[in-house]
């Protein structure tokens, strides 16, 4: 298959818990999780990364992320970027589950984007013709 | 400041339509975009990128995926790995509102990830002493 792009469904991310992208869309400039803690659960461990940033996006529910000792409350509409030396770790609350998605990129990596990097190009969609 | 993160929320999406990340977060190896269209609302062109591979993840609605000709459906779950070169455009529904991330990376810059490049610490969050 010679195309620009691939595409899947993820399901059901309450029933599968975590969801890795990387291999299922042959990523290469980064790994997305899609993940889903019950109430009380927590990431079992603090942990930093040798190279990688990481981006946490909070989709729905309420919980609490810590880093390097400093704890706060997340939920719907919160996004942190953790540095790679960053010791992190998230846990839904005890009457919540929490659902976000953890991005890693490498540090420093981004050249460019958005403006500078995308094309207008003047093909159209079915929808905008 | 001189710590290993950045927090915030991006607040009401449905209102703000479409936040970046990369200023608000000082993101190095990623630009993140957080975006809700309206009902029949489309990107108003087909883009595509010189260096940046982009992912795309629907988090909630309905909508329409076009990637250099072919068209499909997306949804809640569905989640597309573009390279550079290909021709992007995505519509919601005319019934639905559209909500989906947008993760922009460099192409090929992902060295290692999770197990290869995560070092598990010895500290705890407060919910797990």
């Amino acid at each position: 298959m010679n195309q620009n792009y691939q595409a899947t469904s993820v399901g059901d991310i309450e029933a599968r818990g975590r969801v890795t992208l990387h291999n299922e869309l042959a990523l290469t400039g980064s790994e997305i999780s899609i993940n889903e803690l019950p109430p009380g659960a927590s990431v079992p461990f603090v942990h930093c990364h040798k190279r990688n940033e990481e981006v946490y996006l909070v989709v729905k529910g309420k919980g609490r992320f810590h880093v390097d000792g400093d704890e706060f409350e997340v939920g719907e509409g919160s996004v942190v970027r953790v540095d790679p030396a960053g010791g992190r770790c998230i846990t839904a609350d005890q009457q919540s589950s929490l659902r976000y998605i953890c991005i890693q990129t490498e540090a420093k990596s981004l050249v460019q984007f958005t403006e500078s990097d995308g094309v207008i190009l003047e093909t159209k969609p079915s929808w905008l013709q």
